[in-house]
């Protein structure tokens, strides 16, 4: 919708209308992308080309120059320009001292060079004020002005006044200029486009690997073992039965592994008497990813939901069915109704429904742009009580489906417990240790060491500003 | 992924890289945090603090002094203690003249205190600028750096200047900073973070007062009533049937309801025949909490959606389908096929379906990131056309599942009509109404009054923007 | 949850508070809604009427004078009045000359006058400086706080300092303001609000002719043919059976669709052996409309899941099975099961889920809150990875599906294909060229050329940033 407003004509450089002139060494797709949005704002925008005359795609109101030239029409220069081009910079260092020369180039993979293109920008033309910035920012998202890419603009850089110059344009363009600090953190913010999904990396391998456990699990448990006790080939289980019992394990110790930490933290705090030790690295690590574990967790409870709802459109399950009915009538038993059964088999299903709907309610409040209109308060309620409501309604729901499945021998194939059984342990071990925690006497002592409070010091000393600590 | 660029290196204060120093009274979780960010932003931080040597947990970088010093080191003081340590501020009125202190306190409970800590902390130093702000950004959310909790900073204060600096501080840090006008506003902004969706409650309370009286209602006409008559138990039928009646009910009313003020108001307007009269509280209230009311209803829809997608895999369906084929083999009927029953069943489901689609669309487009990019006539297009399409479709769908209930004596069990029944009457009042509305006639009266005409003056005052008012 | 900040009593105009004053001229809606936030913001308001004394609705703090008095309280004059009404402010020209005057007019239609409204009010009072912004924000939205509606102020004029004065006014109201340029722009922006998801019209386009064509097609070869060879009525089956067949055909063909531009656009690369040498327009236009096709065809997608999850439970469904089951009881065959039909059947089953699974996470990760996170690398692998793999599942689940009906002669109605045969064409297309392109070879040669080589010239010029080109 944006774009009409953003793909505008290029209105040419009339002076009474501009913020000023701009110059981009490079007529790349960056630097020219970047032209047009200037120009789009108002500024009059001055390309630096070695060929000058072939500047075919450049956005029509831009001028283009020889570096020379381009350099004096302006106070700040884009370096639109790949790093093993830059000695040729050094040719002009005389032009473009005390110029604020914006590098916004990027690697093709993480640390390529010891130090960072900014860095060794600034090396080549010391007199210059380098800023690292734009580099975060697509050519693409400058050109159809959609916000599909991020938006954000990470600015670092040793002069202030630069550093300014610099975010100000980037407001200018509709961007979100954040300040990172000095050049030293250029790395970092040429590191930060090349990254993926960094926090995403534990909770997929967490999935990954309990998924291939428990799917080895259940394949031997109960294919391997009706093939080979039985003889029968039930290997087409494997692609819906067996799925549809892995997804759920994995979801469920997953979203019990997203409040674990929360608990052993408070636990650790208990210990300690106080809220100002700090935690352990892995803890801290873990508390930092619960979001990502609890999405993974939430993604493979969707697919449970989806595997269960086919299950009776499934060739096996309605020739089962069928064969049923018919032995059924051939020694004409008649089926009694269990009323204990339809309460457990509807009770079942009812948990399991409820515990997803929260379960999505979750998800759906850990949206950025929906965690970013609540407030502290009605973020720690959505993400800790309800959470834990979930996780109760999921365990309840995996219990009653055979809550006494471990009793019977029968059960053990191989002397393996069933697989639902190891599904339960870490949830429940989660749900006793909550609540024990939330028990009116611990509780209160909780509440007080993270309102400042310590064990040594009867009454905290004034250094607290009653900012709930996020567990 | 934030995180990769807000925990970086701490820089430590190299002088020709800061944006001034800022100081920071109380090292407790968010005076540490802040710190740490402003550090990352390129400020010097110094540390106020009752025993400077004891700073283990102070990010590395940051000085630590004592009150009286660190009070000097700057312009800019954050006040991170709690509002009983106030006291001892005083001591030190003198070094504090004149200089902007930031009160970020939050108290434990809504109106704790007669008066804002601001204004007290105002009180008690007349001479220092008082500017309240920061307080409903979390520590957490400015430690890990993460967009999961709020980004606003709501700002108010008595002295201009004073505003800008903390508002322009809260920029560099990536934050959304909001004046809020002078310090009255403190209280307001000190219960802000104490509020638990207070637009959800009306809502909240409505879905479970209308669940609660339609599931007594249905567990009496349906569970009771044929325990008593025919003295079957059919308990278990709460746990997914009574569910998956209440719910859908439930939902639609609730989705009618969120229309039903839209047509009030164009009636009220039509009345008056202005639109320059208020509407009386109750309806603007009403008109504030649509989106949450229409919310509140799809999560219901979808409980009803995944309830009724269970069915035939629940142990009582199949044993009852089981049954029936049993009993109609034994006296061999051969079963027609009623082209008309498949034709309503059907429709019954595609109506459903596409009504829940569009549902789900609503809240899709609800979302505050995907509204924020439609304009007006957009956001209203799908809110106001889609929304009672939405609302026509799932009446129909109720309608087809059985139109003609409450014709036969046999449904009304205890003289009580079918739940359905009653659960039609507001949907269908307010399409019918609706529906009169967009008549032509009637709609050429509303559009101009929408447009600033007014019964008694022909013409318009010269005193409308063309801005639609949302209905 | 904002309102109970926004809608804050207004604080009345205590000078040593106050930002500065504003006057507005009309007290239309938008006038009052903008009062009252520049109110709440801390700026004391002062409004210009015909009828000063007619004034119950302004917002209580400001102060309401004739236009003649209001123009001398303030340098900035927002202009909340019809453009049928801008003659009668030519009377002011004096005191209006050297102002700047906010033009936020709307329109009832596009290019309703040859001139925008803003360009018109600057010729009728030349010596004012006339800044077009804040037209794109609704009344509706000023008045709740609330973020419903877009919070993005598109500002353009010719006086670059008066642009200023006016987007900092709109950032101290919470809101966003985009410098558009030279007063050129604002026929843009004042068509801006009155368009309505101009990027959604082709995709919804597609969407309902291939729907229309398939729908038919399907009634032809399916309806009508069973009706005239076998004399059954199965009109019924328009209503699920149809559309099942339907919506899955249209969303493979659609999400195909919007990964082919890419594939021609690495095509022509290739072919040119340059990316400097621009798309043809219809490229462009397609590539830029390629996410609300993807979303149109998940849409579609979801409803073919609701209308398979429902298959079941509907009347025609469990009639048949029964009809079934009987017809094999009468002449007691014994029904074998096939193992290899329960493998296709299950992994059918298995395919749609995984690729709606992808399919749905392709959906959030396009939501601007979500893809405003994630870097550029982050996003195509998503965009770009994810969403090949999900057309890649689809296609097979299509195939799955009976791969084979083109061989059966009993298959051609009429000497038509079967439906799902012809969905598959595009799809294939796409992914055997997409094979191709991966394939080492060419892709080393794509990837160069992307990173800025060029045929002819053996090394790249220096001028590209290494910024990838969204493809």
């Amino acid at each position: 919708m944006e774009n009409n407003c953003f793909n505008m004509t290029p209105l040419g450089p009339d002076a009474h209308n501009t913020l000023g002139t701009v110059c981009i060494f490079g007529t790349g797709d960056f630097g020219r992308s970047l032209g047009l949005r200037l120009l789009q704002a108002g500024y009059s925008v001055v390309f630096g080309s070695r060929n000058p005359q072939n500047s075919s795609l450049l956005p029509k109101g831009a001028q283009v120059l020889s570096h020379l030239e381009a350099a004096q029409t302006s106070r700040i220069i884009f370096i639109a320009v790949h790093r093993e081009n830059y000695e040729f910079l050094s040719a002009f260092s005389q032009e473009l001292s005390g110029k604020v020369l914006v590098d916004i180039s990027n690697n093709l993979r993480k640390n390529q060079y010891p130090e960072s293109n900014a860095e060794y920008l600034a090396k080549l033309l010391p007199q210059a004020n380098v800023v690292k910035a734009f580099n975060t920012v697509s050519a693409w998202a400058l050109q159809s002005g959609s916000l599909d890419a991020s938006r954000q603009v990470f600015v670092c850089g040793d002069n202030c006044e630069s550093k300014q110059m610099v975010m100000d344009s980037a407001r200018s363009l509709g961007l979100t200029a954040l300040d990172q600090g000095s050049l030293l953190a250029a790395k970092e913010l040429e590191n930060y486009p090349l990254q993926l999904f960094p926090l995403w990396r534990l909770p997929m391998y967490i999935a990954m690997g309990l998924t291939a456990a428990f799917f080895i699990y259940c394949v031997l448990t109960e294919i391997v073992y009706t093939f080979v006790t039985e003889g029968k080939d039930h290997s087409f289980m494997i692609v819906v039965s067996i799925a549809n019992r892995v997804f759920p394990i994995v979801s469920l110790i997953m979203l019990a592994l997203c409040y674990l930490p929360g608990v052993i933290a408070a636990i650790l705090q208990l210990y300690n008497g106080t809220k100002y030790k700090r935690f352990p690295d892995w803890l801290d690590k873990w508390m930092l990813c619960r979001k990502q574990l609890g999405l993974v967790a939430l993604a493979l409870a969707f697919l449970h939901v989806l595997y269960s709802l086919v299950i009776p459109i499934r060739y096996y399950v309605s020739h089962h069915r069928y064969i049923y009915t018919v032995s059924q009538l051939k020694d004409n038993k008649s089926l009694m109704f269990d009323n204990s059964v339809a309460w457990r088999n509807d009770s079942f299903y009812s948990l399991g429904i409820l515990g997803f709907g929260l379960y999505v309610l979750l998800g759906i409040t850990s949206l950025p742009s929906v965690s970013n209109m609540v407030n502290w308060r009605e973020f720690r309620f959505v993400q800790s009580k309800l959470g834990h409501i979930t996780l109760l309604l999921c365990t309840a729901h995996t219990l009653v489906y055979d809550w006494n499945a471990f009793l019977y021998a029968s059960r053990y194939r191989w002397y393996l417990p069933p697989a639902n059984v190891l599904s339960l342990i870490v949830p429940c071990i989660v749900l006793v240790l909550k609540l024990i925690l939330i028990t009116p006497c611990v509780d209160r002592v909780i509440t007080r060491i993270r309102q400042g409070w310590e064990r040594k010091s009867a009454h905290a000393p004034h250094d607290t500003s009653g900012q709930p600590l996020a567990l």
